[in-house]
């Protein structure tokens, strides 16, 4: 008696309170485009393995891109009593075509079409996120490019460490992304898996080719069992943890930005166009975008959590509970989207105070550990140097003195070692300069991670259009 | 040259871009009520300290009341340039009634108003849970009721342990209520403390009169320090922690829902209203609601997770981050209610199969604890009656035999203590029967259980509607 | 023929390996006062209704006594063949004075008998976080007294907004801590509750007394379902939660602190006692102990999070997995203990640059607001004059001054509202002791808030002790 | 004054409560192994280097070993007055070998250098994972070979769905767990990187040469920037998040292994030497270890948002925070090694009950699929197909019959397609083996599942013996 296209076996009709709480058709419509590609490939593979008629097949197709142009011109009203997005359709479709749309679902189950659904939708969405990705990488290496000689101090602890160019501090986030970029392409890949063909949970008795689907929608590979086709969510899981890593990142980011824009630091200013003011105070100009992004790093690990917690001790197979996938890596991938695109923004808008940045080097001891590298070169113990260099700076605060303000008679009375060539070793400049190791602060060090990042991202770039080109579009 | 309401500094327009990203209206206009009461009852202030001429209050206050007849009638177009609910309202006023909207925010900044909104809001959706809570308890009592001659079979580690009424089990969820009840009391009472007057963050240079507004609005507390009014996040953390611990009572409910609809247990059978089927196997009948509210666990759990990561570290007082605070607890606050709803109703569809959990009980060892309990009766030492009994239920495993297969030999075998009574005693309804220590599983108790969970009710539903009398209600 | 205690049934000895998996000695051992306390309760009252004789009692109190004193003398083996607490302190019971011992499990589970050592060690602890908190805040109160007219920038967004005394600053924290105390309160009476009695899940066929335990352990509360007494978390979870929030306070406090002992703020500056310096640059003296602290809060939500999502979806009444709420709950009283302590420490130890901070107030715009009022003030909506004020601050950047470097004609020219008393208002001082309303920043305020905090702070001290007096002490 | 190896700018010691909270020794002693390889690493290439003498370096690296040799004889006692594992060996070599000590720390700090202990410590235990997670799969497949021939019901929504085959459903386990190995494999990666070098956070001044030293550990890559080099917690970040999903994997099958113990599923029985006894209950025997894995994954989920919490919002470079990681990842090592080790012992233990596996697949609906499949095969449209099957269904339920007992005119009147040979199609024989698609239940299907896996174990246990080789061991 119900009219739900299951319910021969029902007597009553679902409570209406019940239906709305279970439908998913409020958020997963926006798989429309996938649910339609795949149903396309699936009555191709039909019609190829003879299941159904290819005049079936020509009705259904033809049925199905008539939706889909209805769908994107506004004109198709979603309905709740269909649950979700596979019976909203497959609905309309038997309405407009007859008996050949009764004949879609035929070696399907719609725990494998919302799987395979969600499958192509999170390997386009992490395209997406791979090509934001890229382009946040190149406002970084532009930004530290353009400032390429300007000198700050270095922090650990928040305390001024040691100078280090800016330039250098930026590219540390770019190695960041450069392991997000890697984690997203492994979410990829474990996206890149085609799950049709499952059934239920146990495969079909028809003879279908999952090959040919998997072919057909640029699938790379093909669950291998069928129960885990299914109820595998780990591509989900790891969706969202690879986002929270590189929210993470870009909370780092942020911090830092909000810092460098307090009037205590007053490293950067950020554009007018890309802050906010008080409704109360009018002086204040606020970096909104910094502090939203930092606070939506703990949205995004949220829905990890949510999604760890939803699939812990569920048996196999299918589970209702593991409909709850969707709301939270679709508010993930919009939330991390629109963070890189905005944050690329922001840094390529944002002015760097130069003489700020010097006059914080100039007035600091981050040079107390080349005063004690200048002992320990000229034969003493290191830790015994950084005791020398120690006693320095705290003689220096007693007597409201830099370090390059002390006197070759002070330098003498610390240790005899000191020579005059320690004023030049202890300049902020020198710092710098000298630290030449791999991967460390000096002009040079600096040049090459910039032309290292290059390399990087042509290669990524690579990796994305191979991506890009297996995109499938219904046309 | 910016158009905001907060410009005169600026010398650009927000990037569109990040207006959208940075706005609220999105889903702040959903407290449009709350922001309404909370402007009147500042205005009516404002007026009685003489801040603004009682002519200038009127025209704010019928304006006020104008666009919230036009936003119930959804005639009110929110626009995302006005950033929240709180820019959108003012500045529809002052478009309406001129000059006298520009003085409604003298003495207040979107910090505190923000924080109006938002504690009026948890605090109205607080007292909706406490209903819900106490129908939900209501329609235990009335199952554990029905059932009241219920036997079946008690587990623990999901393995059969002792026979117990079905009410006693229902009556456990019970207690759980009652502590979630008390809970979100506790959050009504961290809600309803009133942030207004706290200005940006330091209070104001006007003269208003805090307690005022707080009776305007029927609230019981005032923050009494001004920065913690506006960056106080703690009756949210509050909340999701609460309806976190609820859920997770849900949860563990719906594991059994589920357990006792699947055919190895078949305690229970839930209405065909209830219940879905499977667009691929025509027999199925899925307890998609208890899976669902399971599933949903992980959901609210996560906006709690989020919500302490947001407010971590942030330094006083008011930041940006902090706006993350309301798609998280809406979103909280439509699920808690929803599940609550939904599954009251599961409850009193439900059908209990008295038989089959009968049958249960014969046929297990479940009455083995009373077994070694009449040993223990006799003079045994009990850890050696527990052996004793070890082996009795060893001996009939042997034996292809239930305790109460046993024959007076085989029962003299295992230990002379035993006498013909022991028939009688390990017979699951003396099992029952004899459980009589206060809070046991026995008739006596059971009764006496729900004759307090009435009382119990009786109280809650007085707190509740003390709750109630206190909603604000714009007319 | 295994050798456990429960091992009648069992036709093999346990897996080693699996021994040691699921024992839980390791870490429950930490509740050894709890569960001779609570043995002792329940032999007594065995004995009192006459279960036991009086004569079996005096040997199981009196070996109990003995093995305490042992265990404080460092004279216990504990042995993971015992699995457990309960287990090792019976066996050894047993071995200690025969018979006896083995009734003292008469009408006992370790499902009850863990509840009830877990209820009491959590009690317990619950007034040794209340009392470190009530150190906290007396903490606070002291710092605020001591540096009572130190002005500050107060911040929203990092920036500059309002100045404010440094004590109100101060007290805001001294608020949330109050709020904390109240939900360890709610804490506190959750975990006073008395579940002894309820047996492996259906209470027990012995004639037992609770109300007797309950009064001899000075428990509020008892239990009312036997069920829920086994297998109820909500006291652990609740404490995490309560935790978390305590947490997430100190992490703000941390990161001020973190950013108030940085160069660019220099507001205070820690002991030389309370920070470390660094192995490789010997100027570092970093505030280690806040970043901790900040650090450890993820620590504590961690804990949480684990503890809702493991008891997420369990059937009743015990299982197994609860066993993992103790080493989660016992490193985070440990954690929230020694931070509240040492965070105490910090604060009495910090020296306040109140000239640094002044000169900050004097070198900024957050005097823009006052300028605003005191346009609105005399008459102008204040709408047009936070856009005069906005003005005025823009023009002021563009010709290098701050609003107290203009000129009248300035002002005039800005709006001819403008009078000579615009110098006084907009004076730092005059904007602190100008905003007077309740909760605000003014001395006067400030000082009604210490007042009142010392109010508070005796209620709570009363509360505490009231809580310690009921502390069990087996002597 | 301070006698700590930094302490030469300070005048105070430090306070012994804060030194307790801020040392980690207590934990990170554990990490002694990679500590004294690290030193003996730096102190090779420092020589090679020329910085030291090679006779300054001989007495380091003999100091170390003998240093190494005391510890692993348990003949070393940690002062946690020297904070760490690294100061606390650099303090023991010191007072051992004189200043030859004191040059060791040259070119380096501890931030580099506890960067470099714990990459080496997380990349060995990833290896330890890896082989654990192969030795899992061997027993999953073992487990399916030995049962090949067991039919069982194949759920979904816990309601019975089509029947499978038993070895089907542990080699979706077997998918999982390959996944896990893959995510492993890129934790490896990302912890396969060489931080020595950064210094404090920007590199060192001496001519150090990085390559060396990867090449003397064995890593495969180096950092490229100084300060991600000392900040990164990337590869701790991904390590819990791939344990968390393995555990989520993991108690996914102890979900199940707890349902099929039950009595009410009754599928497979533990070992007696696998499980545990009730100390009040004699008949008990509890699947405690499927309990508790499912329960610690909470545990590891919990760990992971701790980290993610810490790491969210850290300004560069190195904070004191950081220190959190290693707890909790220690913690998740353990938890994840010991969860797989002992699961793969219950596997290999348990007895499957093929009869009543069988029996529940006779005495369902678990066939109407099949049914359904008939009528399709027949030409009738697949929705109007799965009408039919529901009908059947519910006339079965009302009949009291299933559908095998359906006789040929209650088939023709449900439909005229229905022949005689519909009562082969809907045995569970047939309904397993035409399950014949590409990872489908056939017997054929799972054939070549286990034959697959086989193959892929092959590779992934190549992978885990290159990483082996790659292990250093200090000899």
């Amino acid at each position: 008696m119900s009219e739900k296209l299951w319910g021969g076996r029902f007597t009553k009709t679902t409570d209406e309170m019940i239906n709305e709480f279970q439908a998913s058709i409020g958020f997963d419509k926006r798989m429309y485009h996938e649910d339609i590609a795949g149903s396309i490939a699936h009555a191709s593979m039909l019609a190829k393995c003879g299941i159904i008629s290819e005049e079936d097949r020509d009705k259904i197709v033809g049925g199905l891109k008539d939706i889909l142009a209805r769908i994107e011109k506004g004109d198709f009203e979603f309905d709740v009593a269909f649950e979700d997005i596979h019976m909203n359709i497959e609905k309309r479709l038997t309405d407009a075509i007859g008996e050949a749309g009764g004949r879609l679902h035929t070696a399907r189950s719609r725990n494998d079409q919302v799987a395979l659904d969600t499958h192509m939708y999170v390997r386009r969405e992490a395209v997406e996120v791979e090509k934001l990705i890229l382009d946040m990488q190149k406002a970084l290496v532009e930004t530290a490019e353009k400032y390429s000689d300007v000198i700050m101090p270095g922090y650990t602890h928040l305390q001024r460490a040691q100078p280090i160019l800016f330039g250098h501090h930026l590219l540390a986030y770019f190695s960041m992304f450069s392991r997000d970029f890697a984690r997203f392409n492994g979410v990829y890949q474990r996206a890149d898996i085609m799950p049709l063909g499952a059934g239920a949970l146990a495969g079909t008795t028809f003879p279908i080719d999952r090959r040919f689907v998997a072919e057909f929608l640029n699938f790379e590979n093909i669950y291998t069992n069928s129960l885990d086709a299914v109820s595998d969510r780990d591509y989900i899981m790891e969706f969202l943890s690879a986002a929270s890593m590189l929210m993470v990142h870009l909370s780092r980011l942020s911090e830092e930005t909000i810092l460098w824009c307090s009037r205590e630091f007053s490293f950067v200013e950020l554009d007018d166009a890309h802050c906010t003011g008080s409704s109360m105070m009018p002086q204040k100009k606020n970096p909104d975008v910094s502090e939203l992004v930092r606070g939506k790093t703990g949205r995004v690990i949220g829905h990890l959590m949510a999604m760890l917690t939803t699939v812990k001790g569920l048996p196999l197979a299918y589970n209702k509970d593991l409909q709850e996938d969707k709301e939270g890596i679709f508010d993930a991938i919009d939330t991390v989207k629109f963070s890189l695109a905005v944050y690329a923004r922001i840094l390529r808008g944002m002015k760097v105070n130069r003489d700020i940045m010097k006059r914080a080097v100039d007035e600091d001891f981050s040079n107390a550990t080349d005063l004690a590298d200048y002992l320990a070169k000229k034969g003493m113990p290191f830790r015994q140097a950084h005791a020398v260099s120690g006693q320095a700076v705290h003689y220096c605060i007693e007597h409201h003195k830099w370090l390059v303000d002390l006197t070759m008679d002070e330098f003498k009375a610390l240790s005899p070692m000191f020579d005059e060539d320690i004023k030049d070793a202890i300049l902020p400049e020198t710092c710098v300069k000298t630290r030449n190791s791999l991967g460390g602060t000096s002009y040079e060090q600096v040049d090459l991670q910039i032309r290292a990042a290059k390399g990087l991202m042509d290669t990524e770039r690579k990796i994305t259009e191979e991506h890009e080109d297996k995109q499938i579009q219904v046309d």
